[in-house]
């Protein structure tokens, strides 16, 4: 196995002491490239050390048992969301019965969403049902049309596109907010914005985010705009005048930048901090050493793919572990640790004891790689016919429920 | 005299060339500083050459009396609005009888605006009586809380006083929106704001505006944010859906590195550039090394002085061009060029025969400078009683007619 050092290179410098750390050049995990040297992926262990996160205990996995009196999400269970900042602060307040929000979002660069893209709104939308939390999402058409060769009109489309999606998920208008930052932008965002733009130097965001001389001035801009909806005044039609509730955010742990830098301006705002709960990277279907990416669509299962796409990509793409030929698989067994479709059905095969048989079986050579493959061919049909059919209906007027300034069902 | 050198720091590298010039260390002229090693102060021969932009000629100064059909401005026939860009295309659109409209604006960090502040708003009235042109003002408050050690709440309060001053000047809301940044940021005008980041780079920005690393980085993303008013399209309830309405910015020259960044930009937005006319300084009452600023209240005249402090300030402060005795004045004469009551007048009195004739006769020594500064005090008091007098009807209810979102009386 490679060595499984860990570079973020734009996590090197903390905001708190602006230090330089000595990190090696295999993986690669940032808002805009995640990569691994190694077949199993990122190295999440040695990222929580980098980063700087917690570890998501077993202890903790317990704790949200006991508070939902409910098993645990695959997810959980099984350590695809497997880092936190605080998470135990919104624990306690879930205890104490004082409120929280989600906040989760989407740089929509894609017509449609991928698996990968969807694994945080199924976490998020489980954790909205365990705890009745209003949530907001974000989707920054801005940042898509700073970064990429686009028009504001197609950004805007795009992200339309892909709140659709996000809305077939299952998420409800009277729980959940939906917004495009071009199309939000009002006074009260704008404020929290531009205090964090006070609170930041120049220096430190370049330390976080990497950008250079070259890059449009729009990049050293727009990360205020992603930390601003982590302070409940950026949505007074939510929160009113209260300024005092935190918020938990899922995401791909590649977003932590931005919430690093929240987490270091929030008590100059006399604002709470954010709390996170990380996700791993769904692998790309050629391998856990990239997470799948619109860009190369061979990589990834989208929401809008056919039943039968679905099973010709992973048959065709979907990375193996097994042997060369039936006898060699046979006699020395296959290796689920690079293994795509396994990866798959550990994301979304609920029975725990099935997932435990079917990786004895593939790993001792019983079970061969067709076998493997039409097990998680059905898995990823019914996660995505699942969403798919509520896609359906999902109008243009479906998403202005969600968009337009309205109230949520919560008091505040 | 002083070498009558140029220096502008900010001003070195243009966008189009990226080169640097060689410019000595006398005159310091950027948005944030203003001052002169001379006592007839900064040279705008000089500033005109090296910020590139044109000396508004006697011929355009003709012509705009022949489009008037009214004889020039004084600030116009004196020299005060010295400089422009592109004067001319806007110029022609009035003769073409097609729509313009005229952008100016404050950054309002002080509770009254003095008559430093208020020339170009005494001139953009005087622009919009002759050619009936709509009116957008921007209150920087943003800006001000970013620079500055103010909450804000502050920046706001102060924005809406500045405004009480504005509209004293003799603006009427069917002809003026006035807005600030806090209150008026949306969609329409942060789609813009974007657009002027992502066109650009880091490099281009530091040059321009001369921020540093250990600067927030709210100093890099301002900047898109005064230019952005320079699109109609910021404006819909303005302009509705038309984005091809150029606009004309009466400005100190100070602001150019905004407007100079905003034509740059503006063909790739595929927008009119804006056009500029610059005036002078109003030099501070102990001499023209430095304008008036609010920081040192005994340099200013402020519009909530009463007419015995404009006398006590004139009398006490006012630099004056006399000579030590009566006996030597007289034998030697005074000078004009740098006595700031005479500066006043020249800004102030209608009358040319009789400022000439003032000219004259303080200059031979047969005019004292007492005499001069009792002229000087009565042209101020006059001034300022005038906006004085209208201020005291502006209420909170006045400055809502301006700043809310309503149609202009021009229909576009």
């Amino acid at each position: 196995m490679a060595a499984e050092t860990v570079t973020a290179a734009v996590e090197e410098m903390k905001l708190e002491n602006g230090g330089e750390k000595d990190v090696s050049k295999d993986d690669v995990v940032t808002p805009w490239d995640v990569s691994s040297s190694s077949a199993t992926g990122v190295d999440y262990n040695k990222l929580i050390d980098k980063f700087g996160c917690r570890t998501l205990t077993a202890d903790l996995v317990e704790r949200i048992e006991r508070l939902t009196g409910k098993p645990a999400h695959v997810f959980l269970r099984r350590g695809m969301f497997f880092a936190h900042r605080d998470l135990t602060a919104i624990l306690d307040r879930i205890e104490q019965k004082k409120p929280f929000y989600l906040y989760t979002g989407r740089g929509a660069s894609s017509g449609s969403l991928h698996l990968g893209h969807i694994i945080p709104f199924i976490f998020t939308k489980w954790l909205q049902d365990m705890f009745d939390a209003p949530l907001v999402v974000q989707l920054t058409d801005d940042e898509k049309f700073i970064w990429k060769g686009m028009t504001v009109e197609q950004a805007k489309k795009m992200a339309i596109e892909n709140i659709k999606d996000i809305i077939a998920v299952g998420f409800s208008p009277d729980q959940t907010f939906i917004f495009n930052n071009f199309d939000y932008m009002c006074p009260p965002f704008y404020e929290n914005i531009v205090k964090v733009w006070k609170c930041v130097t120049n220096n430190q965001a370049r330390a976080i985010f990497g950008y250079s001389g070259e890059d449009p001035m729009g990049k050293s801009a727009f990360p205020a705009v992603e930390c601003a909806p982590c302070f409940a005044s950026s949505f007074p039609h939510i929160f009113g005048t209260k300024k005092d509730i935190p918020c938990l955010i899922p995401c791909a742990i590649d977003q932590d930048p931005y919430f690093r830098m929240t987490r270091d301006v929030a008590p100059k705002l006399k604002c709470p901090k954010p709390s996170l709960i990380f996700n791993t990277f769904l692998p790309a279907l050629q391998g856990a050493q990239t997470k799948m990416s619109s860009s190369d669509p061979n990589s990834c299962i989208f929401i809008s793919d056919t039943p039968n796409q679905i099973k010709n990509k992973i048959n065709k793409y979907a990375f193996s572990g097994g042997q060369a030929t039936v006898e060699e698989h046979k006699r020395l067994g296959g290796n689920c640790d690079v293994d795509i479709s396994f990866q798959f059905l550990s994301f979304f095969m609920e029975d725990d004891a099935e997932l435990e048989r079917i990786r004895k079986a593939y790993t001792s050579g019983e079970m061969l790689t067709g076998e493997l493959k039409a097990a998680a061919i059905k898995e990823v049909q019914r996660v995505v016919a699942d969403i798919a059919e509520r896609r359906k209906n999902v109008t243009d007027e479906t998403v202005e429920e969600f968009r337009k300034i309205h109230k949520l069902k919560y008091d505040f």
